[in-house]
């Protein structure tokens, strides 16, 4: 007699193929998340932690870069929907600053592992990745500059500076992402002295851009 | 017949004991700077590219995080030397964002391996070497703050403003520095426009201090 399947274990060749190479991105992920540089993972170190055998891997990805792009590439689209999520919150703009770095904090330690990766790899031991992840950061830059442009606030300054700009504020996100991610657990006096000390860099910045006068 | 030693080889218990430290701090940098992060790296291959038997490790230090904690360090002293040839330079105030770019470059590139550890390693897989690079950089911040300070350029703002100021000048300088370690080389554009785009980073935030104004 044929074994009964339940109705959710019914899955298509297709959902099959999503979910492993999930479970490989998720494995190589937890890996970096506990302090492993992507670098020095190995293959099947990887399809250990997924639970797939080694043969697997290459029904998804052709090598470890392949998989450690797709890794930077699902972080830039995370990194950008925190934009999506920003201007979804109709924030007003006196209280953009702060509410924007709240909503980044929660965000950082709502994709800890992403966001670690991210932080980590952006210097870490891999050119081809480390290349990714700057592109990745160019294309957040771009759109925050376009989101900055819209607000109206900086109307005097040339799209081009805004980028410069920009490009400066995600380093600064980036670096601050790493140091979010070392929060003490149960000290929120840290936190809150992060926070602060966040917002006031951003303003720094801000009031540059403020009084930005870009060369005829 | 006893061999004769040349007199260079005459070292002392303290030379030799200094030359074999040096060696496993240089090994330790050479296989960083080679991509590996700090983490991965094990005591023998330390011990087999410096060209000494393992136990003399443990001469020098008590364990791995120990002579990572020695990295750090040499990289703080070397960050704090920066500022000091850059005093020695005695650069005219007008010139000095430029100026001081143009000896950073050069200096993280004639100190290659120390950058790329402290750039690679700050946010790397060790929480204690993660903090380590904190501490030496809040460090290197609070010298820049006395240094900016002395110029008298910002004569309003507290102290304790030009420290967080001078925490994100330092965030975008180690940011700069992992860009400027992956400039390609026989590429001078790539070169020309890293340092256009870092000094006009830094001006948006000295802009943004030279309007800043403390709450009483």
């Amino acid at each position: 007699m044929k074994p009964v399947r339940a109705p959710e274990a019914q899955e298509s060749r297709d959902e099959r193929k999503l979910r492993t190479r999930s479970q490989l991105t998720q494995a190589a992920l937890k890996l970096t998340g506990q302090g492993r540089g992507f670098t020095s993972l190995s293959l099947r170190e990887i399809t250990r932690e997924a639970g797939v055998v080694p043969a697997a891997f290459y029904r998804h990805f052709r090598d470890l870069d392949e998989l450690g792009l797709a890794l930077v590439e699902s972080g830039g689209v995370t990194l950008r929907r925190l934009l999506r999520e920003i201007r979804r919150e109709q924030i007003p703009p006196k209280a953009m600053l702060e509410d924007s770095v709240t909503l980044y904090l929660r965000y950082v330690l709502a994709h800890r592992l992403e966001f670690a990766f991210i932080a980590g790899e952006r210097s870490g031991g891999s050119p081809v990745i480390r290349n990714a992840i700057r592109r990745e950061a160019a294309h957040f830059a771009a759109e925050l500059a376009q989101d900055v442009a819209g607000l109206g606030t900086l109307p005097e300054i040339k799209i081009e500076t805004l980028h410069m700009i920009s490009g400066l504020i995600v380093g600064t996100l980036l670096n601050a992402a790493a140091d979010i991610l070392d929060l003490p657990e149960a000290q929120p006096l840290r936190t809150q002295e992060l926070k602060r000390n966040f917002i006031l860099e951003l303003k720094v910045i801000f009031l540059g851009a403020a009084h930005w006068r870009d060369a005829p």
